[in-house]
């Protein structure tokens, strides 16, 4: 596959488009666990600060999939159009938007970096007061309003910063980092957007292991496995595995996990996103014995200011992105995507338009 | 009161009874929540490893109360002899004890130091395989029997490796550190063997509070202006002290606690004890916004090694003791000592001989 996805053959940026509506095909979601629909929908010009993404090739994450599920009534929303995890090429960018231009490769990022508030400003966090994401969130920063249309000019909401289950779509320029394709092929650039970055980040950012740390990974999708080439990469002595019991309660295995860690400095990232409203499973006098608990969101990256040294750092480190898309379907079977993930048979399938 | 209890007129250590069982005055507790009683108590001499103490100041804390409540079944043990603030002089010492001898000052520590285990081996944890703190632990480490009896011989309880409410204990050499007495006087010294320690502890090494921080401190007790006097000492810009509404339960205010820190990077250090079943009152989700939570126990100091230079610390940094021992009283009015803490009337009231 790697031969065919070069960066060359990939730069076909629709032409005279700038400033127009652009139609094009997307996924939409028009109700909670409802396949998604494929249709013609409607995409504005960028506004100021704003990107316009030719969305190359998309994959299924499993954030995707809880938020298409709607477990949390909040989070609902239709029609809406969702997928964050992609690699595209920029057709026009707004007013104002200086570090990206049309025709730079480009990877969306969901939890974004405006550069300006005090968590931005703050070296120790990845934190964003306007792009963090927010599932909430469905409409577009500066004016509250959408860039997606149905045919008969309906607006359709935004997703996580990124809604890339379209052919075209429009994101902050704060949610979009260049990338420079000598470094990995587009396909495989897309997963930097998601599962890369959030695994090994949470071993290289947030917990920082050591050579010689024992690891363990409980879930093994393509966020648990690139925590396991994360570890793998810096050395980890003992790597372990962990995956299901479908029946299992995603709660008690947050228990588990914590528990099982060394009691004086065990540490458990927690990235797994809890969509029922149950409560941490532990009591306060277990928190007595050193061992941590944290949350971490997109590995803890800075992302427009750290991806693209990240991407370099996993060339050099040899983390192998080869395994992880398992499956290639276009947009039109995106449904059978999304029970791929749900039953558990692939890692990631990658979406072409 | 200071200019009383000077280190010279403190030195009355009991002659002629090293290896002999001494009989002396206690307070033991025979049920949950019911008065303690004052009685004549037999202690044996300290065996291998162990330390005989003839204490002479000692203090309620709310750990005190919390097991003396037993809340939580599993710490039940009776008759047991309480209490873990306090500070003394070493009567004599069992085989081995390098490090103490007669007559040396000493205070106590709940969370012992064997210098051998894998967490005292290690620099970045508090912890002790043998000597940590363990409210169900009720005899001595080295045999699984008491050094307290009855008059009718029959076993009394040690609690928190310490049991200071006695005129003479038996502790582990691992839990009890020798003090220059010309550093404070006895009576505040020992407020070093729990509140002050555990208080300014969590300011300085769990939070590790840089010039300028905010800190809050919920719940006003000795630990909480231990922790005050130690933000204070670290030049925190701001103080801010939360006490209650007594029906409010405490689980609730953690909740609180932690939603008050700054995301991005606020931290919550958990020192209260949580002796009810409940669960953390947070959910996942709200780890990931960046604020952290831990425990702290005994101040996350290494007591053995550390406190003799944490007490240094306290004379150059200025952290004030004078404030903290608001009453005192003869051990057989220790009663009332209970009841000053529970009704919000005392810091610590001092109990002597
Ligand atoms: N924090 C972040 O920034 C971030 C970013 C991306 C994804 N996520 C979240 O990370 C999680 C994993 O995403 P993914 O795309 O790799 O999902 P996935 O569906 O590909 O993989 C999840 C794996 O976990 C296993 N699993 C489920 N319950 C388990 C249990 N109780 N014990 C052990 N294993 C169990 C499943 O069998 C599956 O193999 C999801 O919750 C997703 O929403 C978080
Ligand atoms: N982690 C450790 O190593 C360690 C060591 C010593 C004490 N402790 C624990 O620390 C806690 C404090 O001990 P102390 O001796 O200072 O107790 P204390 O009784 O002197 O003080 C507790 C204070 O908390 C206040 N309070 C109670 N509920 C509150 C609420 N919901 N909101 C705000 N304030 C509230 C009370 O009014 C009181 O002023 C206890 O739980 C004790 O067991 C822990
Ligand atoms: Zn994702
Ligand atoms: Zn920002
Ligand atoms: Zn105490
Ligand atoms: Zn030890």
């Amino acid at each position: 596959m790697d031969e065919l996805i070069t960066h060359t053959n990939c730069k076909t940026v629709a032409n005279g488009t700038t400033s127009k509506v652009i139609t094009c095909k997307a996924a939409v979601v028009y109700g909670p666990g409802e396949a998604l629909v494929i249709e013609k929908i409607m995409v504005d010009p960028p506004k100021e600060m704003e990107v316009r993404i030719k969305i190359l090739f998309t994959s299924v994450c499993h954030s995707d999939l809880g938020v298409w599920l709607g477990t949390n009534e909040a989070e609902r929303a239709y029609p809406r159009i969702l997928g964050h995890e992609a690699s595209g090429i920029v057709e026009s960018t707004g007013e104002g938007v200086t570090d990206i231009e049309a025709g730079d490769y480009v990877i969306p990022i969901f939890h974004g970096e405006c550069g300006e508030c005090i968590f931005c400003k703050s070296a120790i966090t990845n934190m964003c007061a306007k792009f963090g994401i927010n599932p909430m969130k469905r409409v577009m920063e500066s004016d509250g309003k959408c860039r997606f249309w149905s045919k008969d000019k309906n607006p359709i909401f935004h997703f996580f910063n990124t809604s890339t289950f379209s052919e075209y779509t429009v994101v902050d320029s704060a949610c979009v980092v260049k990338i420079d394709p000598k470094l990995f092929p587009l396909n495989k650039m897309a997963l930097l957007s998601c599962c890369i970055s959030t695994g090994v980040g949470a071993v290289w950012n947030t917990a920082n292991v050591k050579p010689g740390s024992t690891v363990a990974v409980f879930g093994l999708g393509s966020v648990g496995f690139a925590v396991v080439e994360g570890a793998r990469a810096r050395a980890a002595a003992n790597i372990i595995g962990i995956d299901i019991n479908p029946d299992k309660l995603a709660k008690d295995v947050l228990r588990e996990a914590f528990l099982s860690t060394h009691q004086g400095w065990g540490l458990t990232v927690l990235v797994g996103v809890h969509s029922t409203p149950r409560l941490l499973p532990l009591h306060p006098m277990e928190l007595f014995y050193g061992r941590k608990l944290v949350g971490s969101t997109f590995g803890d990256f800075k992302g427009k200011s750290q991806l693209p040294h990240f991407a370099k750092d996993c060339i050099s480190a040899g983390v192998k992105l080869d395994e992880f898309i398992t499956h290639e379907l276009p947009l039109e079977k995106i449904n059978e995507a999304f029970q791929l993930l749900i039953d558990g048979k692939s890692l990631r399938c990658l979406i072409h338009f």
